[in-house]
């Protein structure tokens, strides 16, 4: 197999196509891995990508198929026949063949229902009853699964049975007479084993399991912390049946760590960005709104002081400085915390310390920033006092922010809430209101003191 | 096992340990994995973790000792005596050892080197050279291989013989007589082959594999896109010198996608919530400067209306909530691109749709909440032509923000910067400037009508 880790091959394709050479595209698509395939065919033209997909053996289109966004595979299924897609269907894992079927108008999903095998055909339309962000949306009904009181040379028939047609077999799963969980044993063990022992005499009757109904990144998590490959799914009468793998879970980990940083900026989770525009504007003007209701709330504090501005103007042109570095400056503390919170490197016992230490970090880089904020502004003209003012509010702002930025997604966390959740939105405001109050009101208070 | 999901035994360990009931704990650590162990002891006051530590197997102190972070880790190393730690890191798989010992002082590290097994230093030693974030340094050098005359039986002997030390094997591999990498078997293959036949006859010759200066990130992207579960690593001569497993590459996807999002916020890559204050202050610091260059930059726009403002105050109430709405689409739209980006979901040749789409969400968000902000401030008695303005400007700059929210990280992917890179600080930078710019421009433009 070439692995094609750079190398593009859309312009050598889109010439072959022009030039009608279907031949030449078949042999290329022979050396290329279909996670390939998929990444040229998005990036050709609808129309001739479905001209190379037509090339494909039934076995590479179904992966193909896997690999490719969902427009593109809507696309794609809606230029073959209902013949050739069943076919295609046919050589997916039952998981895989449940999220394609999914995604299909009712009558077409019946049709191909009906026209695949009818084991398969049952196996995928228990899957599709599970909502996909669970363990048993997560799962696939192939795996090897033997009777406890099978032998190892019985076993290995069995894992020989089902070798063809499963991918990725590390371990066998035993089962009583009810077909209950009973444990695993992973295939170096089997291989070790003597050929008349019993099998339950190998088993690990520890193994890790997880019902159908467990939330995908939980069971992620698991995954992660105990070093997983594989783990049994059993129903709740702990009856097995299905298998989650690590290539599945992968997805869901660099889903969620995404969603945290979605949610920190004010993004529904599914947003995405090659989503048409009334979907995005749906996914994102809500929290526009509620930004909307947070600004309106930093204006009211400017307009306390109208006063001061109408005074000396130059307040309003150097406010700005005090809100925004504010807002940076919380964005960094809160985007460590939900990361460490994500991690669970911070819990309530050391949760003070970081605090402390994040308003002492916000104390420090406020005075060498607002420092050099008022020396600048003293440079190019301002009165030595307004330079001063610059610099306290600054200092009060950025500790502010290392404050806030550090409580705001513990109090979320402590509350049940989700730490990350609109959290920038929130904080920021909480910078802009500090900012625009430290410095207008340390102006009013240097203005009644005469000393502006 | 015990799967300790959510169950926290803090308060139990250390009651146990106030009432010295020693023996009680020890009883309870038999029962929990290493992963929950550590994160009790992280739980615990360093004083207290270390008595709980004395109480594990050197197998099970070996396991904890990778699941705490490196400051308890140093902690708990130095309340043992070399004796404990070198039994410790002698359980140790290679790749782990060899983290372990290079965090140990110089001194510290040769003692441990002499006192474990030869070989075991020796090929702990040759994985020390590699840097950290390279293939070589992610790997670990047990695996089992065999000759390519040998025959499925020896290999069998050969798995029988590792099978001990060896974790998760998943795959053994095949050499020429120079040591030098020909292919590889998965367990199922080799279980279901005749015995005499020789193992060159199943090696699958096309297996992926990867240099030992191959970054990890790379590394990990190629297990993700072939939905890989361990993979050989050889030098330069093309002989096998280690394999890395799926276990390793979790951590390290899990660690790429927390850094594009550090880097929008501004944050070194390194940062962590319990750095330090003088770390953290030097690790944020920088990004503050840069950003206190951009709000000075924003803060000459406002300069340069100074007029408009002195003849109308409440410009100076408004123009935050026309800067801070841009800056959140923005942070939207760049949070989606971002991503699309790392997934590879956006190329050059969509990106001009996206680029389109999100212009005109901005302008569709702008119109909604511009529409909503000019009403609530004509309904505070605000001149219905300042409604209007507000309006406008928020029209102009949400508009603006999709603009720049979608060129930015295309442009700095261009030009082989990371596109994440300090993102949001020149974003909003932008939004700063094109709010306060609008907003003040179009009311001059006002007032110099007379309609203001």
């Amino acid at each position: 197999m070439v692995v094609e880790v750079k190398h593009d091959h859309t312009e050598e394709v889109k010439n072959y196509l022009e030039a009608n050479r279907e031949e030449d595209i078949a042999r290329l698509l022979e050396e290329l891995h279909s996670s390939d395939i998929g990444r040229l065919l998005m990036s050709l033209e609808d129309e001739e990508a479905m001209r190379v997909f037509k090339l494909l053996s039934p076995e590479q289109a179904s992966a193909v198929l896997l690999e490719v966004d969902e427009r593109l595979r809507k696309a794609l299924i809606s230029s073959i026949t209902s013949e050739e897609l069943i076919e295609v269907v046919h050589e997916m894992e039952t998981d895989d063949a449940a999220d394609v079927i999914s995604e299909l108008p009712v009558e077409d999903a019946k049709q191909v229902l009906e026209g695949i095998d009818r084991h398969e055909a049952i196996a995928v339309q228990k899957l599709l009853v599970y909502p996909e962000d669970t363990a048993g949306g997560k799962m696939q009904a192939e795996l090897v699964s033997v009777h406890e009181t099978a032998t190892i040379e019985e076993t290995i028939e069995e894992v020989r049975k089902k070798a063809e047609e499963i991918e990725n077999i590390s371990n066998v799963f035993v089962v009583d007479r009810d077909g209950r969980l009973v444990g695993s044993v992973s295939l170096d063990k089997l291989i070790l084993a003597r050929p008349k022992t019993r099998i339950i005499e190998i088993t690990n009757r520890e193994a890790l399991h997880v019902t159908t109904d467990m939330d995908q990144e939980e069971v992620a998590k698991l995954f992660q912390k105990y070093d997983l490959i594989s783990m049994p799914v059993v129903d709740h009468e702990g009856r097995l049946v299905g298998r989650i793998t690590i290539d599945d879970v992968v997805d869901v980990l660099e889903e969620e760590i995404f969603e945290d940083f979605y949610k920190m900026a004010g993004l529904h989770t599914e947003a995405r960005a090659l989503d048409p525009p009334l979907r995005a504007i749906r996914m994102r003007v809500p929290w526009l709104f509620l930004n909307l209701a947070t600004a309106l709330v930093a204006a009211s504090v400017v307009k306390l002081f109208e006063g001061a501005i109408a005074q000396l103007v130059l307040l309003a042109v150097l406010m700005p400085i005090v809100a925004g570095m504010g807002g940076n400056a919380a964005t960094q503390t809160i985007t460590v915390v939900v990361r460490a919170l994500a991690l669970g490197e911070i819990n309530f016992k050391n949760a003070r310390g970081v605090l402390l230490k994040e308003v002492l970090v916000g104390f420090c880089n406020g005075f060498l920033t607002g420092g050099t904020a008022g020396f600048i502004a003293y440079l190019l003209g301002a009165n030595p006092i307004v330079g001063l003012l610059l610099f306290l509010a600054m200092i009060a702002n950025m500790m502010i922010a290392g404050l806030i930025g550090t409580i705001m997604p513990l109090v979320l966390k402590r509350f049940n809430f989700d730490p990350a959740i609109s959290s920038s939105i929130f904080v920021t405001a909480s910078t802009d209101v500090g900012g625009f109050f430290t410095f207008l009101g340390l102006a009013t208070i240097f203005m009644k003191m005469g000393l502006l």
